[in-house]
């Protein structure tokens, strides 16, 4: 079997992690990383990450030549860089090759550029790329319909530092269209990493959903999952939460 | 409207909590509840459980009458009695009156009558008739397709005298194919009413869905659960997995 | 042995839960009851409760005679009823018996004339009388002592219906020097009975410390627990913070 | 102030951790780190870990000259190598040098060698060091003391990969005078670092205390904290658990 080649866009903290999670996985081919500037005078992303192995051909923005997509061509593009990531695009991969985008946040202008490129290539976009979360998201939104007279409560426990509300919990309040302000709880303690739990209240009966991410590898692991999910797609936006609902229709039990 | 005229079958101590549910229930009407033996002089049910107003009109087994399901017609009968109360469905209601059974354990024998009954009238049979575990037992199913790779375990908590492992927890690990020696986790302290947690590991995140009982009550809520979701239903045997499975099937979220 | 012999003062919805804990008691004998107004015509708080057996002759306040305390002398009185109830004090029991008390909230006078009472018997004031709440009060004070540099945070989970913060986790903010503002996390959901967590958090570690209510029976036994506690006291106020964190020093391990 | 003077033996992946968390510690100064074998060919443990500051000279234990105790003197010896590291503590440090081992298991040769050396020095051994384990251990024994007839459980989570049962848990058990093929329940899931919880149950409560680590750097800073404590004390053998239960009884609130 051929590998999938990825190229990935940003090397920072959690970039790293999340090449580190692509060299780790068989069936995928880390072709080449780009970053900001050049911190080491390592070639290869592996080598910074520890590897014996050369894989991950490090680039900066000003490396990229001309016929970089045609020279370096990979099967999807992951990009956990910034809002200005998107610019590259086109330099980097040639039309219709899937791209996976877990920026946080989009300035409008962004987010315009991100749905240009939708339409020749197919686009996940997702800000929150854990499947964890996607799965709390997706099931939240099934039980409330299920029982639309449960008291439902966020909880969300996050390390000291955390100073703002967790996106993530104020996505779901979002999506069950609770109050954030009313129905979010945020704890603060020492060095969590991160915890989501939806809490539906019935008079006799409880229901808990959580998510606990036990380090920031697991946005690694999502963009692997989003990278396969995307591969076979047709041009278009997708989030984590789309293809996470598709799977929970293609798979409730049938009896 | 018309309120659901209900006959329950049972009143021991969980048919004491269903019928009082039934009771609080605005569109339901308890017509009559058959009960085993004569313990005390109160004519209703609602008198029993301390209400002032008359409903549910007692009967032992020995007084149902040739007529009685013509003189006492309801639209649903619920059974929370035992395995030998299907003998009865025949005197307490016409063919065709949606049944709502929880009884624990069917001998062949009575599964056999159950069956023959569901021919003609929708039959709803669960043990465990509680919503919440119901929600469980569908979202494990689904999550263990989306996440193959993820290690399951089951934990319960369960009261003290609790002896034998979680009727419960045996049917999660049945459908999920997990050998319940080796994955069920029964914890006995205190008072615990009940409580069932599957956590789904994987290397950097953990996903933990749990059900947490506050009272037996939650028994009758399934049982009006079921109630509504039997009474359009047309002939066949039917179970609250089922049910909650097609409303998760209806519900998940459309972009 | 003889029974320790128990006199109740209040008989509502908590006064019947802690009259049927010491009922079960094999060491207590409840003699009498009080309460407000004769909503029964039974003459023991143990009939009304179900029980065979003739314990807790019922008095209302006006019932009580000049000699009561003579003709029915206790060794212990147990108060569930309200901020009035020490005036009755005197013509319940003589001078030195020891009494527990469980008001929520006295008012300024009232709590001067329980200082008083406190000079001449043993009173043990609590508000919050389970043993497991007092507890986590003391074990908290002793963890913040031990890891000064913790991150401390409180949740308390509550029943939907109830609206303002629980005192009890005020009461921890309190001693363990907290905003409540900020420290306090409030969760309303279902028919939760009562649950409190406080949260040590240090930079790579969290220890836990939770305690919950799975009745409100629990305050009968903590109001047992109280009376064994009381019974060899000399006079003076108690609570039962105070009886616990004497139980941790003379129980902490020597090796 | 002068810095305490720290000496660590043992640079494998967790001593690699607890170096670490000393080298951040403002007010420890790490001289050296003795390591089984010259893997790098860095002079320093502190650059091996990516700091810029040269601290923690490295040697191997051939490399340890017969005046080295004289030449390069600490305040405090640290042991997160193997049992054999005892042989070695003669010529890193004199004689009284305050010692901490976190050695997993001694053989009876190993344990007798140390207790030899404690009849000189200060010798704190402590198999799992964590700050929050020996808390949960101390605070358990007082609780089962104050409510001895709760039933207790123990369930601890640990990774996928962990085929045996926690000793930490199995040294709960232990203290607890539990059965540990009874009491102990291991959940293996995922990637979880490590989680113990010791169940209270009450028939109407339920009093949880529980430990999470987030990182293995937890016996780093257990280290430090154990440093401190064996400081200033005089020849002995002495256990986190010790000290932990003296200042449970130091801390103990006065009312």
């Amino acid at each position: 079997m051929e590998k999938i080649r990825v190229g990935i866009l940003g090397f920072g903290k959690t970039g790293k992690l999340v090449t580190n999670e692509f060299l780790k996985e068989h069936d995928f081919l880390v072709k080449w990383v780009i970053r900001k500037n050049e911190e080491s005078n390592h070639r290869y992303a592996s080598k910074v990450l520890g590897y014996e192995k050369e894989c991950g051909e490090l680039f900066t923005p000003e490396n990229i030549t001309k016929n970089f997509n045609e020279e370096y061509p990979v099967d999807v593009l992951i990009d956990f860089s910034s809002d200005a990531g998107v610019d590259l695009y086109g330099k980097l991969v040639k039309k219709g090759v899937p791209i996976v985008s877990a920026i946080s946040n989009y300035s409008d202008e962004g987010m315009n550029k991100l749905k240009a490129i939708a339409e020749c290539s197919p686009v996940l976009y997702s800000p929150n790329i854990t499947l964890g979360i996607n799965v709390l998201l997706v099931a939240a939104q099934i039980l409330q319909k299920i029982v639309p007279h449960a008291d439902i409560e966020i909880v969300e426990e996050h390390f000291k530092g955390k100073d703002e509300i967790s996106g993530t919990a104020k996505k779901i309040a979002k999506i069950l269209d609770l109050s954030p302000e009313k129905h979010i709880n945020s704890v603060r303690v020492g060095g969590v990493v991160g915890r989501h739990e939806i809490i539906f209240g019935l008079p006799n009966q409880i229901i808990r959903l959580s998510h606990e991410s036990i380090s920031r590898a697991a946005f690694g692991q999502g963009a692997i999952f989003a990278a396969r999910a995307v591969l076979d797609k047709g041009p278009g936006m997708y989030t984590m939460e789309n293809i996470i609902a598709k799977m929970f229709s293609e798979n409730v039990p049938v009896y």
